[in-house]
């Protein structure tokens, strides 16, 4: 079985080390083609157009930036549809929206083609180490045939519905994670400006019922002023918008997420959108 | 070294049976007598004032529940302060105010009596195992003197600075606490609207960078619709306020401790101040 894989980036290009350590022959594309190089050198084979990588694969991964990369990587000229055929597989890592999660389903429906949204949470971190929790929407045969593709990378796999499920699941944990920062940050600005010492706050808050994953990994990262991307303040911002959208398309009011989303989208203006998610602080401490 | 205990609620009777098994003699006074009772027969001995207990006394702590609560149990006729004298020390385990605990330690100080605050985290568990995590301003010698006893009841004990410190840090724990528990709420709310299935939504998103204590916690019990409190919804809001006023008196805008603050002030109006902090979710679903 052939792997095709588009976006080779941070995330990309460790999936694509874990398949080809697996066994798997893996044909690559990527948007800037001197990012995809380094994996051509250990076995990778570079293909010119997504329609190419889609002719030469039987199941096809991208992992891009925005839904309007995923929309262009699939549906322009040269894009994957150009090269499917029927039997094939499409798999969209992108945390991207569930209406274009649907949308690709039914275009690949028309000819044949099945097609998985499967977001993915972890970082960096995650897809180097294979770690990564992959949320799946779509059906249950086609997620069968590509589990063993996507355990290479993962430590949680699971199937959470129809297409778009896997977009749904992923914005759930994002406006799970919108409330452990706001948070986080927040009670870092309070304790500063009450004259507390953060590590011992960070420490002993961390004992106990306010406990976060937020706390522990960022909030010595902030103390020691390391604001270094694990996670990119732009794509934070992407992702709420999505969830926002949909909370509004489904008559859902989240007024926290809503101004999580709105603190993120005033520390992208003001120039931090290439920073980590715990660059927020900037917004008190500068 | 006789101990004074002044309220006998959930949390104050579990922390004076762990006095009590110290080996400590334990005076104890409750508004409501008949809640004090049983610890009589485990061996505390009733007092019928705080004066009384203050008199009979060399430490005296108090947990109570509101800032006026504790206001009335040292300032008003019979209350604590009628009978301190010299060498005697308090200490305030009340959520309340830094600027009560600092009027605490300033009217302590003139009659030569030492003053901490105290406050704790870790709940009605917390307080029965010993495990509780106080967070204590004052004197650095006056804590030195208490610590055998607060370690009686507590797993994490640390000195922040002087008076109101602990106050300050508790603030700061609930915080990130509202945080935590408006994220799960509205990632419960956006996941039951998408159709997810809300068991293995919990379940994925705690394996990942969402990962926190309300979520592992309150996740299971909002799911089995089981309300019962952990932590009151009138004293979230009653320490949220608390906090934003904090907040002002220090010029720091914190948007979304705000937003929390709003949702469960909404949330007591409509009847649920005596239910856990997890029926949040009911401004949702009903």
């Amino acid at each position: 079985m052939k792997i095709g894989f588009i976006g080779t980036g941070v995330m990309g290009s460790s999936m694509v080390r874990h398949l080809l350590k697996a066994g798997y022959e893996v044909n690559v594309y990527n948007r800037t083609k001197s990012k995809a190089m380094p994996l051509t050198e250990e076995g990778a084979v570079w293909k010119n157009t997504p329609a190419e990588i889609a002719k030469t694969s039987d199941v096809i991964l991208t992992i891009v930036g925005y839904p309007i990369d995923v929309e262009k990587v699939y549906f322009e000229e040269d894009g994957v549809f150009e090269g499917l055929s029927e039997g094939k597989t499409i798999i969209d890592m992108t945390t991207s929206t569930p209406a274009l999660a649907e949308q690709l389903a039914k275009e690949a429906e028309k000819i044949g083609v099945a097609a998985l949204d499967a977001p993915v949470s972890g970082g960096d971190l995650g897809a180097k180490n294979g770690t990564l929790t992959v949320m799946v929407g779509g059906e249950q045969a086609a997620y069968e045939k590509v589990q063993p593709i996507l355990d290479t990378f993962s430590s949680e796999l699971r199937l959470f519905g129809p297409a778009g499920s896997g977009q749904h699941t992923k914005m759930a944990n994002q406006i799970m994670v919108a409330g452990t920062m706001t948070g986080l940050i927040e009670m870092l600005a309070y304790a500063k400006k009450a004259g507390l010492d953060l590590e011992e706050v960070v420490k002993t808050v961390n004992g106990g019922a306010a406990r976060n994953w937020s706390l522990e990994n960022y909030g010595p990262r902030i103390i020691k002023e390391d604001y270094s991307p694990g996670f990119f303040v732009k794509h934070f911002v992407k992702d709420l918008k999505i969830a926002l959208d949909e909370a509004e398309k489904m008559e859902l009011n989240l007024p926290a997420t809503t101004q999580a989303y709105e603190l993120y989208k005033n520390l992208e203006s003001v120039g931090y959108g290439d920073e980590g998610t715990q660059s927020l602080i900037k917004l008190w401490w500068d």
